[in-house]
């Protein structure tokens, strides 16, 4: 029994949507030969999703088990309904459809979803236990990954929750990655948080000796942690929803010249405009921002005359997760911070 | 006295910010040194914005008219406060702030601006006429150009409300020309609209004997359009908010190849998916549509592990007026058939 591999076979309803857009998805543990079911220990829930959840909960566990378990038992999936987003999960594998077999993968292993938990088949027999500050929620129960879903096996050698906090942005600094290139100039805005440090990282690492990597950042703590770390060439610390503050500064610090490349990783509304002006005619701005609006990027650089190529920040992009934690790897001291920051 | 380039120098509040963002705007005649002032014959109303003011209206001209003196009065710019969005216009110059004397512009030119109206500072004298049926308003004012501002020359060629109608959408086919190679596979979402139209064109001068274009289109009549025009190799007829539709005849068309990049120029939500799955990995889609939303591409392409490059569609890109316009001059079935439709 092979199913679509993009998972349509398992949606309710409305017809002809796939999984992400449905509104309710089959959830039962009957495997087609072209899927994977994963034994789940831990989700990690949506930064958004999850600050709403807890909201509406007033914090109080009970109350939030509860409402995940009605959403699952409504939706077949995490999907939370007010944001619509998910999370990502982390299990260990326990049946591989046959279709499936050839794949590097074996019962037992323990892997990642990196694919949303809004598209994901869910099952949560328990909940073992909710921490509130780090948006996990440790259970027992069962996932069922599609033919296109995409995950990551964990590795020995980096903790399972400090995996799971790299993964969940390893888009970015795998897009960095292919975007800047030696000589170049770099701005990160946001660059202070999860997904703005391994960016800086993997920044610094073609640009170091040729080349200027800028960040602009909003708190004096999170500006001097970079600079610390020497992930980038100058910190800069201003408001990124005001444009003209940051495009004053970095024309200042490029001596007029611009950013080849501009990376928004910041997470509130507005910036658009700022990662705009900071771009160089036939620069790049690649929005990695889940708060980016279309339609004010869109007509904002058309407002400014800008001929640049602006990028919806795709979650993924080949060998992401490998790039992403092989910076722990390398950095001993970004390592040291995720363990301070996310475990 | 030199104004920011980005016209900063005009807005009143809130400060700080640029003037699309503003609530309200200078719009005084006193020239700055890097403006140019334009007596406006012509309004081209954005048309999201002018049917929210139709049915605000009941249809009713003076109460129109009305309307549209309040928000000019109140803003200093014609941006519409429910949609946001603002237009284009038609108008003579009248004055060249001396800090521009050196461009290839006279006074006397007559230009079309392609800047949105909802930054541009406008003054209303009096509204000579509203067509209703094709968004635009004749009008006696002056609006002014900041020096970022662009503009077309209207040519002597061509009628100005074609000429109008054309560079509303002329980022969407220099894009195309951009972005489409010898050889490729290409699809356009909505071909057979006003921007979907000049994409097949220029899409079929890469392709026409070296690659495949392919256009989805909702309405039989839109398709029947395009098939007589030989503007594509194939028209399909679907639904692009039905994703798997479309997938799917687009792997019959292609023979599972998929295609190297995808123009979506629909003006309904939901179709981000769509354009999605017809993408090859390490293909484009381009989204031009305004409807366009951005999370729903993003966590679209990771829920599919689409490793694909998706571009927000910037209005603006070199060249992109001439290019537009230089499709009416070499095609004069595509000249017609907007003569019929847009004049
Ligand atoms: N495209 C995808 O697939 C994908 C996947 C995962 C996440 N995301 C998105 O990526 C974004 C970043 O995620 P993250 O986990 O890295 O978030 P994060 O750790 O919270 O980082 C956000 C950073 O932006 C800074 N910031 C906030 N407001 C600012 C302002 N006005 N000016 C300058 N800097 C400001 C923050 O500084 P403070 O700490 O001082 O506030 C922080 O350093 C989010 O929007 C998220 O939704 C996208
Ligand atoms: N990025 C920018 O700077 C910029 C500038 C201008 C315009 N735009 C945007 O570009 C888009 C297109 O503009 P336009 O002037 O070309 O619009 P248009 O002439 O109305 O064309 C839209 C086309 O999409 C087709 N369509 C509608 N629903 C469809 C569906 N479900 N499946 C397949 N096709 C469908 C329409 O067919 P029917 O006629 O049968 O409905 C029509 O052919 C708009 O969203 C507009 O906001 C963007």
């Amino acid at each position: 029994m092979k199913g679509c591999p993009y998972g349509s076979h398992r949606v309710i309803e409305p017809a002809g949507f796939l999984p992400q857009a449905a509104l309710r998805i089959d959830n039962s543990l009957d495997l087609y030969d072209n899927e994977i079911l994963v034994d789940v220990t831990t989700l990690n829930v949506d930064s958004a999703s999850f600050t709403q959840i807890r909201e509406a909960c007033e914090d109080d566990v009970t109350k939030i088990s509860s409402m995940i378990m009605d959403i699952v038992r409504e939706r077949g999936k995490l999907q939370n309904p007010v944001t619509g987003s998910g999370g990502m999960f982390i299990g260990k594998v326990s049946k591989i459809g046959k279709d499936l077999l050839r794949r590097d993968l074996e019962i037992g292993d323990t892997i990642a979803s990196l694919v949303s938990l809004s598209l994901t088949p869910l099952n949560i027999e328990r909940i073992v236990q909710v921490h509130l500050e780090k948006d996990q929620i440790d259970i027992e129960g069962k996932a069922v990954l599609f033919e296109s879903g995409i995950y990551a096996r964990l590795p020995s050698d980096i903790p399972p929750k400090m995996a799971l906090a790299v993964l969940d942005v390893a888009g970015a600094p795998a897009q960095v990655d292919k975007l800047v290139k030696k000589g170049m100039n770099v701005a990160i805005l946001g660059g202070g948080g999860k997904s703005g440090l391994l960016c800086c990282y993997a920044a610094m690492k073609k640009c170091r000796d040729s080349g200027k990597v800028v960040v602009v950042e909003y708190s004096v703590e999170n500006a001097e942690r970079i600079r610390k770390l020497g992930l980038a060439h100058e910190v800069i610390i201003a408001d990124a929803t005001k444009p003209l503050e940051v495009y004053e500064k970095i024309t200042e610090f490029t001596q007029g010249d611009l950013c080849d490349v501009v990376i928004n990783n910041v997470n509130v509304p507005g910036t658009e405009m700022g990662s705009i002006l900071c771009a160089k005619d036939n620069g790049i701005v690649y929005f990695f921002s889940m708060a980016t609006s279309f339609t004010r990027a869109a007509l904002g650089a058309e407002g400014v005359g800008k001929d640049i190529t602006m990028m919806i920040g795709n979650g993924y992009t080949k060998g992401h997760a490998e790039f992403a934690l092989g910076i722990l790897r390398e950095s001993s001291e970004i390592r040291r911070l995720f363990q301070k920051l996310y475990i």
